[in-house]
């Protein structure tokens, strides 16, 4: 049943669409799961989504809509009414996803869609789950599960969990709580299918489990949930009290997100876009740093223009100019992103920053020595001039060395200061590093090669 | 029982390790989960770790080895004879952690190791196991699940998985087969638990379930557990017979390693490292790029060389080059991290490559205008200059341009041909945009600035 979505099988369904033909589309799409046919409604536009929309069955709305794209569902429910939107769509999903869609809705239309909601549990479980920040445990969490007492028997689990299981998609364990409601433990359903039914639940539950506060962020949540292996974590309100679980697949896109930003942010744009987003977010998404890159570029040329009556005379000098700026940028760029990906695993160990960095001085002097020893060498046979080569030489390896340190600490820094290190990864770095690269370079043909 | 392991709980541990102090190990790991085992040990040296070895539980000896980094555990296991390899740590493991290990032994440990396993029928499946490309679905699944037969009554499938779930630590699911073994669908335990005893499995199982093949690339795998919320999916030959499964937890380590193989590619770090790798690794891993970023610079030069006695004549041509290679650079990273990321979640649509190219084409030009204006505005103030702000704004908005473009198309080639588009966020582009700056920029120079 595997599916893959291809330009053919959009252009067949929209021809379909456009003409009205049930039984074909039905066909079509009778076997697919709600993210293939979530994949397929990304595609369409308004219209056509709406008239998609009525050959689905209205059993699986809710889970289709879950799996849309976040901007292309806000489009799309636009065409609901309130009542349509909480019956239709919200009554038959779990209350983190039901949150999650009435949270991105607007202010006007969040009350009445819940004042439409029939079932009174659920309503309140979102209306709960809707006080939680999106980025911590809170609101990642469901209210959906399965709690037995500490005091029962095996028998009178497996009766509670027949009971409770019928209304919860996926059961994958079973939370032990005292009378209280606070967490103890959890019992396994295979624990469950093995015990014998008189046992007590004390005896056979599993103690010192992982849990997390609602107040935990989600990259806590989501770096505790990889380090354990878990699927399911409970989440406790500040006395330890059961509160809900988070399950592991919407950890796995805390962490696809989390990359994303970092990955982003290293470039250089400072929202997260797509592709698909109009031409002036991805503008806007991309100026501020690209006036951070023009303004190194403007004290650069202040740099220089230090220098002006002596590269009239040396005009070789400009010649080494972007080699300098752009291996300060590469050579700053490649230790910020170890230490920033260090910093995002918890791999860095406990030395202090002064050993990183002299380790990065280390690594510095090495491909330092390596680069300048050829372009010294360049310089010397091809363009037949000593000084120059050792001017360019001497600079490259100040400038290799500076920017692998200053990359390396500059991270080291934001991150005390709870800025994401990320950011260094980016132009920031890169311009600093031009610039510095300029000065250092001068400063060279100053004292090496240009005659006082 | 969270825990988070400091400096000062190593430092103690370390006290206690050297003085042998027994009880007081034993108290304070007692609780711990093997994972927080595997940091301590992580962190500890090769004579340490063996010593804090011998207070461990030896049933968990397996699940903290697996936990423990990979450079660490080669090490640590260096200490041990193939027999002690065998049964102390694999013979508690399952299949798929059993096989990753084994693996990277030396060649001639692995053999011996596995003539150590006493359990015939894991030994034979850790063989099987070895023979998959550790970057396929067969590489990642466990043989470990439980399977029952279409033609089962639930009484009969309730003790077959009470027998099997004896030898198997997480059970989620239980899958149909057919006499053949052929994979059907699946019952969930939730379903065995609601379902009266007599009635058949061919009633009540699920089927058209996702399903990967043994050789479906992890990349593949991890996208298709992501996109239906999966948290074990099952894996088939091709004749589709069942041949194992994959769980979520090793799917997030594949999501997790393929992100930061993309950062540090686009970051210029050519292989796998991590800042506790030795200076020797870590300066190998970053010279490919700079080397590339020295012959740019070197291009560059021969560039700026062709307007050597123009410089002379015009030095403040020189202020400028900084900037313009530094903006092409930023311009062209932006653009093809957009790619990028578009390429690594499918989200880019169906429009072909000309469409895309025009959209950035947009894009370049609002942020190359907005730059122009302020680069010309600065010049034409500040350095009472209206025909070098001219030759400069003019450069800027066609670098700006050419790069954003540029950044687009080179990782859709990339890609086309099966690269990694990541390599073009890299050095590469900034790398090639910095020398067609250049040269549009002199040009500029040329053709707006220097008189002929």
């Amino acid at each position: 049943m595997n599916f893959e979505l291809t330009k053919e099988f959009l252009d067949e369904l929209r021809g379909a669409i456009k003409l009205g033909n049930q039984s074909f589309i039905q066909e079509k799409i009778s076997t697919l799961h709600p993210a293939d046919l979530a994949e397929i409604l990304d595609q369409l536009d308004s219209e056509e989504s709406i008239q998609f929309y009525q050959f689905l069955d209205k059993e699986i709305a809710g889970d289709v809509l879950v799996e849309m794209e976040e901007d292309v569902r806000e489009k799309f429910l636009t065409q609901f009414t309130s009542k349509e939107i909480a019956q239709d769509f919200i009554e038959n999903m779990e209350s983190d996803d039901a949150a999650d869609i009435i949270s991105e809705l607007p202010d006007s239309v969040k009350d009445e869609v819940i004042s439409h909601i029939e079932d009174a549990e659920q309503a309140s479980d979102i209306v709960d789950l809707l006080n939680y920040d999106e980025d911590t445990a809170g609101g990642l969490m469901a209210k959906e599960l399965i709690a037995v007492n500490i005091n029962w028997s095996v028998q009178k689990c497996i009766k509670e969990v027949r009971k409770q299981a019928e209304e919860i998609e996926d059961v994958y364990t079973t939370y032990v709580i005292d009378d209280r409601g606070k967490l103890l433990g959890l019992l396994s359903l295979k624990k469950l299918l093995l015990t014998p039914e008189e046992a007590k639940v004390s005896g056979i539950y599993k103690k010192d489990i992982v849990f997390v506060e609602a107040s935990t962020s989600s990259e806590e949540v989501s770096n505790i949930m990889e380090k354990y292996d878990l699927v399911v974590v409970p989440v406790v309100d500040k006395l330890g009290r059961l509160l809900g679980r988070i399950t592991i697949d919407d950890v796995v896109d805390v962490i696809k997100e989390e990359a994303e930003k970092d990955f982003q942010l290293a470039s250089g744009i400072s929202e997260k876009v797509e592709h698909s987003d109009s031409v002036w977010i991805l503008s806007r998404s991309r100026l501020p740093w690209l006036l951070i890159g023009l303004l190194g570029g403007i004290l650069g040329s202040r740099i220089i223009g230090n220098y002006e009556s002596e590269i009239q005379i040396y005009p070789e000098m400009a010649l080494f100019i972007p080699l300098i700026a752009a291996m300060g940028g590469n050579a700053g760029v490649q230790s910020s992103a170890i230490v920033v990906q260090g910093l995002a695993n918890n791999s860095l160990g406990f030395t202090g920053i002064l050993p990183k960095l002299f380790k990065e001085l280390l690594v510095g002097l090495v491909n330092g020595i390596v680069c300048s020893t050829i372009i010294f060498t360049y310089n010397f046979f091809l363009n037949d001039s000593f000084q120059l080569g050792l001017t360019v030489g001497i600079a490259l390896i100040s400038v290799i060395v500076f920017a692998t340190i200053l990359g390396t600490f500059v991270p080291l820094v934001l991150d005390k200061y709870d800025i994401n290190p990320a950011l260094a990864t980016g132009p920031f770095i890169t311009t600093m590093n031009d610039v510095s690269g300029l000065f250092i370079y001068f400063l060279a043909g100053h004292l090496l090669y240009i005659p006082h």
